[in-house]
């Protein structure tokens, strides 16, 4: 009797019931600006995790001894936003109210609001740490309310102000700037802040939202809107792990990678293996 | 004094008064169910079209000689598929309403079904010829009726049975040519028929929607939906001149091709040269 | 309660005791002779099978309504030759010895070896029914001969004379065309003849073994040894369909996609869609 | 003592002395209108024939056994036309005093001329059988006289009208094909008429010259000018050899082969079997 | 009425008579020594433009607030390097002779030396400060003068000794090193040094030439001489951005962007974000 | 009298009797865990290393003086991992016999084996030195004693503890990093502490082995198994001059470059240039 085989994220196979994370990718581009292509990121890190170790020299621990499920990929209705957000905050909820942490894997940005609404109705003083190239503070991106490019906005309107912390920014129009001053905390262009900004937030519910394309476009070419002038992968790899070390981490997601623009693969092999750091990292927790 | 650069196809540069068509660009892939990419044709076959002569030794003729206007790529609310058809609906009616004739470059296919809508208004008696691979007749795409696979049963909601005319068409689910039996004429694999077909509409309005992957995807790699075993370039180029020169041709679109997918370019070059091909043949009609 | 995701080719999730064809892929280019990348078809088949329709308009048939059950990709020793093939033997043996027909989809063509030992002890008076471009009947390459240059030979080992009937050949060096004559029946460039071999061998077990570069690399790039002058699509689509809705097939193979050399995905795609058929073909024979 | 590695075409080793064709390659793009690259085809054609084998089934015979030696490539003044020319025309007049055929390997199609002029010393009474999709008839482009887009109407400067013969024409502007009128032979699209033309020519001296963008693009995408509607590869093969077994070729040139704009190496592929065909058919004449 | 498309970098739209810079693109790549392609850098500069904000966070200003107007892409006659240079050296004088300053876009290097001489003309006193990882002070390249091999080497002919300084260069002969030790200030590796040049150049005209290839080629792989080793985009921002606001700046370029080698688009998306911080410095001026 | 091409890196012609150091490269990827391809990096490297200067202003020295021969590429029996290294092991023993140093230019990792055997043969008190990203001790692959994951653990067979020094590793698994405490020395992530175990080693025989993996993918994306968060180019450089000009360096190699998965080159001119920094450190030894 043979099986079928089964895809899941490196050694991400502890069963459903025991895991303490679950993750899950949803494949949505429906509001990039630029150049669409993340709806193809869940199946290349699943695919391209096989070139990873499941071993890290850097935390010195076995993502094999982390009790996580990965349960795959969402179906999600091709042009139709709401309708995408919905069933992202629907498997957000069953893996909540199950009591496991969500580890969403984008698609493009949008899709933090849809598991941001569902965390934000279970912890209502939720907070957001953001890693980004950029601000994602407009109010709208040609007459869109839904926008990749809005979607920190979206979620400030859920939290109001003095919840969300961003860091890495390095662009954004005028305008998102000086709306953000006063509401938002952010760090221009690196991570100098964020330990303190982690030691404030003890105790308080996280959502951590991490942009890939914060990184340098060399490390990370695959994205829809490369943005020269970012951190490094070590910079981001400290940073990625502080947070799910020393945060209390209620809900996460890793998202804008676009598989189809880095036919070398590295832009795959960074995701996956921030995504085994920061899994290791939140079962290592430090809190 | 210098002017600033424009940037037209090829030899398109009639003024906009004294032309009798005039072309457009809708870079909307919101709806895309494989693999998106859509949005950059308009972009890439202007650029590309440098490479291309503007004579037709098919037709010994010239575009030079044609009066055709292109009046660039449209500015559609990305994440927003209302918005974006009737935006594509507006700019088709002005120039329906200037008397000219509207040729539109997608974008995947349902932006045909913006143009059509404005064209029906016009023209409430106008049938459909229709060359594509798939037979997009679906009612809905999980669960989405504003999807590039429904776009020809959305015009048949305006049209009713009878008026559509499809060739090429290679693919489908089963429930697709149940439904289309009887309702739509659907010429499989090649395009037999096609003469027969226009002279049976002689004198009434026809709309000609262009699906490029109607193509082999030899010739035509760059698409989102590849589908082996497709007509040759001649063959198109044969069936395309023929519609545009001897049907009365009210409205018209290219679309489908999606650059990022085909490095070597001959996909944008295929699209040029067929674009150049139906202009010559509408301003050296024979009807 | 969520369950791990399965990645089952298009619809081939019937029950294993159940099914009556049984999917598998060999990970192998351990022998490739000048490009790798064979190893990647099997997840890539997977994966763009997803742009594929289950419904075929060719036979009128649904690849949904037959009995096929995929079980997905051997682990195979990288560096090991024998040991690969040893895996390969044992999965078709199993498949066989539940009454169940084997498809295997490469990997190289030397996995044809692995398969059709195993294939050759059940049936002994197997025929094999071979379409390549090259003829692979060398003794050995570069001394090696466990080579996939090599596999028919091995393989006529096993039949002896009279039993290999290739098609489509267009490559191989002057000693293996004149070994083989006489012993193996090689048709040059097409499928002439096809017919009248299929119905000469009726009732008689065949091994089918497709190298897809047998297509002529402007429908297949995405191959190791691309050679010019090959069949178009349909042709091979209506050969293929032949064999397996006419002759008796015990075992198949669908090999030598190497998806790293073809960016655009035709190759995938033409890999996807012949084996949709053939499946449908094997479901409904006409034997 | 260990040797220094050469660099030949396939089985080109002859020593020279005893070679009766001598291959070279000339690196030179510096008058290509679109898309640039050609210079790298010789290194390209010399290093992927390790992927094709020597034999012929086509004309059953072996390179191998033709005496044909390669001289390697040219060491050409980068942005000095003139400069590269008479490089070119230099080694054209070793070969041809040597008494031996000069084979060139493009580059683009401005090579052409430097080998030509050369040739036409040698045979006043030459003729030009030239396969291409431009006609390369302007009398400059962009105010430039040696460009690659008027290389026949150079040639024609030395030949006069009546001996220059092209076929597979399919793009021009509209000025070359009414001065061409009566100077020169144009079959447009295809081959029809190659026989009685090389009959006609029965015993006079002939300069082949192959641009291979003749080919359609799906089987060539790697040319800086890629023109849809190409002949197929047999029928260039069959062309091709056509000429060089019947035809009294004293010289020729294969060009446009640009391998940046062709990842998948099929056009690197088909220009290496057209090669081999040719100096096969060149050794093979049945004059 | 509809207008046609305008394809301007950015935000450069300011009316020519109210510009104070005033860009244009020279489409050159005649002598580039290995890879060719940087002809097509305007085109793709100004389409992805498009990705980019016009907002600098780091300079805090807005390209929407600078008087820049984009003058297009120079006609260049292909394979004629004169008549490119003297066409180059047409559009700076128009430029200059309207009193705004000329900001060019290659193109290969040489096309610093067309718009050099002519500000050397209005500036007879012009120093230059050079960016490069290639010292460019050949006197010819295999018997070629005007190669952007030796484009500093003709420079100096006209400035003669201790006017120009070279920052970056890791490459060179040893004869460039050599003969430019007491004529050229170069700086290897990186920037040391740069604010002090800057100073002691103050009141005085500086043309600032900018070859990207500075750049490391993990940050700018679409180059066609990559040389390993190089500057990061935040050392080269910073550096450029200095020179403009503090030097007094009579005419700039920048340069060697090919994006055919670079398929992920993030060396556009580099020479764009330059760009932008360059244009913005040049507005803001600090002398 | 013309000669055939020959091939050689860069400037090294020196006669093969007064070289010092000779090159050959071994074109192996049999047991590539995941993507293979370096088979290629030999043709690479020689072809692209024509774009870069035999002079090193880092070491102020020229390859041109260097006395160094290309023996040119082995033809390794594909499939037959022993015949392989044999075949490795046999031109290394040629050269050692002859006086001369061993470079070889993988090829994966494994080929070192084979070079480092005959080494350690003829100096049985050798010592290793090897950088890489992944420690490669495994003591078996699948079950594959013969991989590249478990290179230096088969050259810890022949060496015993205590003389294996590794630095810049950044991934294995658990039991590689237990096994290799007390037996190897083995540095994380960097190269802290290379030139005290350099001048431990004086006068002492040392192997030294670079997978060019060590380097960040970003600098280096053309490798079969990209690890993000490496070295620096300029950090791999000082290090691999440091070794070479200081340490009894008898026998090298450098591996892993696969140029089918970087499509820019900069990962085949980043490998160009460390093995001309490590050849002129090589002749201008400071021991």
């Amino acid at each position: 009797m043979l099986n079928m085989q089964t895809d899941a994220f490196l050694a991400c196979e502890t069963p459903y019931d025991q895991a303490a994370a679950v993750l899950f990718s949803a494949p949505f581009d429906g509001t990039t600006s630029f150049r669409p292509g993340t709806r193809f990121a869940g199946g290349a890190i699943r695919r391209d995790s096989d070139g990873l170790e499941t071993f890290s020299p850097y935390q010195n621990a076995d993502l094999a001894d982390c009790r996580v499920f990965d349960s795959g990929e969402l179906d999600l209705p091709i042009g139709d936003v709401k309708g995408a957000l919905a069933a992202i905050a629907r498997r957000t909820k069953t893996i909540l109210d199950d009591g496991k942490l969500p580890f969403m894997i984008g698609g493009e940005h949008l899709v933090t609001l849809g598991a941001f609404q569902t965390v934000y109705s279970a912890y209502p003083d939720v907070n957001i740490i953001h890693f980004d190239a950029h601000a994602d503070l407009r109010d709208d991106y040609l007459g869109v309310k839904l926008s990749h490019a809005c979607v920190l906005r979206r979620c400030h309107e859920l939290t109001g102000d003095g919840r969300i912390f961003q860091f890495g920014i390095r662009s954004g129009d005028r305008s998102e700037f000086s709306w953000g001053a006063g509401r938002v905390s952010t760090r221009l262009f690196d991570f100098e802040g964020l330990e303190q900004t982690v030691q404030s937030l003890a105790g308080k519910p996280v959502y951590f939202t991490l942009d890939l394309d914060v990184l340098d476009p060399s490390v990370f070419p695959g994205t829809g809107t490369p943005e020269p002038g970012g951190v490094s992968f070590d910079a981001l790899r400290r940073a990625a792990t502080y947070v799910c070390r020393h945060a209390r981490v209620v809900g996460c997601d890793v998202n804008e990678l676009s598989p189809p623009y880095d036919q070398s693969g590295i832009s795959v092999a960074a995701a996956c293996k921030i995504i085994r750091e920061m899994l290791i990292a939140l079962e290592n927790k430090e809190v």
